[in-house]
C-alpha cells in the first residue's frame, strides 16, 4: 500500500506530456513524492502506461493509471488490462476522462473492475448531471472537469464555481463518502484552496504542475493551500 | 537495437492474456529469446503496454508495442505514445489489430508517426483487398489475419490459403520489398511452414504460444519450421 | 401531437429488420395504430432515420427515432440531427440503445438536446446501476433491457425478475415520475404483463413484433395484457 | 435510374444544415436539379437520412445518403440499412467523410455492400496516400478532401494544388477508371474549373452552395465552369 492516501488529495495526471513521458516521469513523481513527504498531504501521480512500472518501483505514493479497458484476461490487443496495471504497482486508474470518454455501460464494468481487482477507481465527469450519473455507478473517486478549462490557467473554482458546487450537492445527495475532486485550469495554490472551500476534496491536476516551470514548486504551493 | 530482426519473422502477439502479464510476460519473452537464440531465427513480442519497460530490459530481440495512439506529445489522457513505448525498449508497435481497429486516416498518421520516431510499423488486415489499402500507406510490416481463425486452432494457411496467396498477390502488385506476415489459427510447425510456402515471410501468433502448455517447445517447432 | 401517448407505453423497435423497413414499415406501423385504436392502449413504433417521414405521414400513434447525435445544426456529415427526426414527424428518440451505445457526456447532451426540441427521450441501460446513472440524466422514459436476453425470447420479467425490479426501486429513489420500460426477450402477452407486475410502465419490444408470424396479433395480445 | 449520372460530377452534401433540412432540403435539390436540367451538368445531392425520401420523390437526380453503417438487414438499432437508404430513393451513399470517420475493415465492408445493393459508392480521403488505400477497396467514386479546408472557403483546387495532383496521380496509378473528385473550400466557379485542370472529374461541395445566399447561383456558376 502507498503511503498517504487520504482526504484531501491531489492527483497529477502526467498525460502525454513530453516532461513526464520516460525517466521525466520518474523524476516527476519523485518530486510529488517530495512534496508529500514534507507536506503530510496525499499527492498521487497518472503516469502513462508504459511509465507506470518504473515509477512505482521508484516512490511509495500512489500511482494511478490514466485509463483501463473493460475488459478480463483474454484475447484482447492493445488493450489496458486491470490486472496488468496493477501488477505494474498501480493502486487505481481514472476512468472516463474528457481526453477518453467512454461508453456509459463501460464505466459501469470498469468500476466493477476496479472493485474486483482491488484498485481504486477514479472517474471523471464534465458537469453536476454527469457526476450525479456517475456517482450511481459508486466509484471511491469522482473529479468534475468542465473540459472548456482543461489547459487554460483559468480555475474552474473562480471561473465556474457553480460547476463544483453543483456537483457537491447532486453528488452528497446520492452519497455522502464518495471523494470529490474538480480540476482544469488549476495553476496556483489559492485555485486549490478555493476548491476546497467549495466542497470537494482535493483536486487532479495536470498542465498546471507538469508544464509548470518548477514543477516542485507549485505542487508544494498546492499542498500548502490544502491547509489553509 | 535488437539482435536479429529479419526475415523469416516470428512475432509473438501477447494480448491480455493472464499467461503473459506481469513478471510471466518477461519469462515468456525469455523464452522467445532462448528460442531465438539456439535457431538464429527471428523472434519478436509484444507484449501490454505496462510489461514493455520489463520485457524490454530482459531481453534483446524485437519488442513490439500491440498498439499506439495518433498522437503527439500532448494534453492527452489514456492514449499511448510513440515516444513512451520507444523510450521503455519498444522497436516498433502492431497498428490496427482485428481486435483494436482504427480508422484509416488514424492507421495512416501512426506509420507516419512510428517513421519519425523510427519505430517498425506492423500494420494487421483482415483480407486481400485490406492488405492492399494498407499497403498504400507505406508500413515496414503487414500481417493478414481473417478474424473469425483467431484462436480457433484453425490455420489461415490451411483453411483460407486464398486468403494469403491473394494478399501476397495484391501486396507485392504495389510493394515487392514490404514483410508479409499472416496469422490466425496458427498451433504447429507446419502451419508456419505452410505459411512461408505461401509466399509469406512470416507469421503473427498468439494463444498458439502463449495459450500453449510449453510455449517454448512449441515456438522452437515453429522456429525450425521456418528452416525447411 | 399523436393520439395516446401516455402509460402503460409499448414501444416497438424496428431496428434494421427486413420485415419493418421501407413499405412494410409503413404497413407494420399501421398494425400498431390499428391495436392501438382498437385496444385504447399507447403503441410507439420506432422505425429506420429513412422510414421516419413516411410513417409519421400514414400514423397518428407516436414515432420515435432510433437514435440521434450529439449535435446542432451544422458541420455534420452522416449524423442525425434533432430538428431532422423532428421535421420528419418524430416526437420522441431512443438514446443508448445496448446496440447503439454512447458516451456517457453524448448521453446528457442528447437529452438536453431532445429537451430542446420538444421531443421524449427513451434512455436505454443494461442494469439496474446504469438505469440509475441514466435518471440522472432526467430523461422522460428509461428502458432496462440485459443484452444477453435481446432477441432470444427469454423474457427479462421471468428470467431476470431482479434486474427489473431492481431497476425501478433504485430508479425509484431518485425520480418518483419517469416512466420505466423493460425490454429483451418479450414475445407473449404474459410477459408483459409480468413487467407491469414487476413495476415497469411499459415494454421496449423488437424482434418479439417485427419478426412475428402475424404482428397484428401478437401486439393486440400485448396491449390486452396491459390491462390485466 | 436518376438522369444525368456522367462526369464531370458535382455532388452537393446537405450536410447537418439548417439551411438543407426538411422541406429546405427538397427546395434546395430542386435547385440542384434546376441547375442539371439547364445546363446538362450532372449535380447530386446528399441530404440527411430523414430527408431521402422526400428528396428522391421531389427530383429526378442522382441522391446520395451521406452514410451508411457495416450491416445486413438484422438486429441493428439506430444504424443506417443499405436497402433502406435504397428503397427511399438514393441511388448511392457518401462512405468516410473526414466528419464521419470509419474504421478500414469496415470502409471495406461497406463498399461491398453498396456493390450487392447496386448503390454507388463514393469514398472520402484526406490526403494522397490515404485515397490510394481506398482505390484498393474498389469504390465506383473517391473524394479527396483535405479537412483543414473544410469549410473554409479557401479552394483545396488552389490553396492544396499537390494533394489534388498527388492523388490523381497515386490513383490513376492503381485504377484508370474510377470517377476522382476533389473538395474542401470550394465556393466559386474558378475553384470548380482549377480542380478539373488538376485532373479532377469534379467536385463534392458543401458549405460552398448550402450556406450562399444565392445557392442556385452558385452552383449555376458551378456546373458552367465545368465546361471550360
Amino acid at each position: 500500500m502507498p503511503k498517504r492516501f487520504q482526504e484531501p488529495l491531489i492527483i497529477v495526471n502526467f498525460k502525454a506530456y513530453t516532461e513526464a513521458t520516460g525517466r521525466k516521469s520518474v523524476e516527476l513523481a519523485k518530486k510529488a513524492e517530495k512534496v508529500s513527504d514534507e507536506t503530510g498531504v496525499s499527492v498521487g501521480v497518472a503516469p502513462q502506461f508504459a511509465d507506470i512500472a518504473s515509477v512505482a518501483k521508484a516512490v511509495e505514493i500512489p500511482v494511478f493509471a490514466q485509463h483501463i479497458d473493460p475488459i478480463k484476461p483474454g484475447s484482447f490487443t492493445g488493450h489496458v488490462l486491470a490486472g496488468s496495471v496493477k501488477e505494474a504497482g498501480a493502486v487505481g486508474t481514472l476512468i472516463n476522462h474528457s481526453e477518453r470518454q467512454l461508453k456509459l455501460s463501460d464505466i459501469n464494468e470498469i468500476v466493477a473492475i476496479t472493485r474486483e481487482n482491488n484498485l481504486r477507481s477514479l472517474v471523471c465527469a464534465n458537469n453536476p448531471n454527469v457526476s450525479a450519473a456517475v456517482v450511481a455507478l459508486k466509484p471511491d473517486i469522482i473529479a468534475v472537469e468542465p473540459p472548456e478549462l482543461i489547459g487554460t490557467g483559468i480555475p474552474v473554482s473562480k471561473a465556474k464555481p457553480e460547476v463544483v458546487t453543483g456537483t457537491v450537492r447532486l453528488v452528497r445527495a446520492i452519497n455522502p463518502r464518495v471523494t470529490i475532486l474538480c480540476g482544469a485550469g488549476i495553476t496556483r495554490g489559492e485555485d486549490v484552496a478555493a476548491a476546497l472551500k467549495l466542497g470537494t476534496q482535493g483536486v487532479l491536476v495536470a498542465s498546471g504542475i507538469v508544464k509548470a516551470k518548477d514543477p516542485y514548486t507549485v505542487l508544494r504551493e498546492f499542498a500548502e493551500a490544502t491547509k489553509r
